[in-house]
């Protein structure tokens, strides 16, 4: 799927349910962002996010806690979920969504190229992919934009609607 | 000139300088980021960014007075120089670049579409530069990021270099 049908189907499905979105970034560095505004009426459910590029950032803007990061390193299931729930609470929105991995060409801390872990946080709690995706820095990069933004809807067909 | 083109530019004399980038984008939203990360060696000079979509952001994530965005609103020069001063303290880097605009294709808050802000924040002050572009959404917005990276270029080739 299209990074850009992925982020029509999301932005409709909040647009619905009168719910609110965010975004935390690290492999793909406001990639995610960048194509959910390309999607008509997406003011009304998008309220921006943070590219947490450096380590340190996943951190001291998203509330990662520092002990997480220090002894995972930035590629880690729990540190996905603590961007997405970080990003959520900062920017004052329903839901949150967070990417960290590889993009390559280089292994990271230890990590392989195309590890890559996307999380959503919503008001019922917090859910996050392990993905192994192939291919160069731009594959990896919008093949973890699709994953995260139909993790997303995924999490939004299933949680009830608000009152 | 392409938006691709225009941040290996910058990415460029960054490295060479050994200085960092922070972005904090409207209009663009994490378009400038997303660009400027597919450079390749961006990792040592890149530490990352907001997003600040909906305007109550621009204040709480990047610190742009909650006065001035009462009294100008979103699009205005001084707000774009307070996301980009912003930015740049807030992520920890030398320099911090930021856009705000009307992308289209409706006015926003009596400000025509195409009006754009783009601001570049670096150890020695703040620079502004007021665009008037023309086209859909899109092309609004990908010449915001040529611009605010051509802004950034200029700007670090009449800085002196860090001692």
């Amino acid at each position: 799927m299209e990074m850009s049908v992925a982020a029509a189907a999301a932005v409709h499905v909040l647009v619905e349910r009168h719910e609110t979105l965010a975004t935390a970034e690290s492999l793909t560095g406001g990639l995610v962002a960048a194509t959910i505004v390309e999607i008509p009426g997406v003011s009304a459910v998008f309220r921006g996010g943070l590219v947490v590029y450096a380590t340190e950032l996943k951190g001291t803007l998203a509330g990662v806690p520092e002990k997480l990061l220090d002894e995972r390193g930035p590629v880690d299931a729990d540190v996905a979920a603590a961007l997405a729930a970080g990003v959520r609470e900062r920017c004052g929105a329903d839901w949150g969504v967070a990417t960290t991995g590889v993009a390559g060409p280089e292994p990271q801390d230890g990590k392989p190229v195309g590890l890559v872990y996307v999380a959503v946080a919503g008001p019922s709690g917090t859910e996050v992919r392990e993905l192994r995706l192939t291919g160069n820095r731009e594959a990896i990069r919008t093949e973890s934009v699709t994953a995260v933004l139909q993790l997303l809807t995924d999490a939004l067909r299933t949680s009830p609607a608000p009152v």
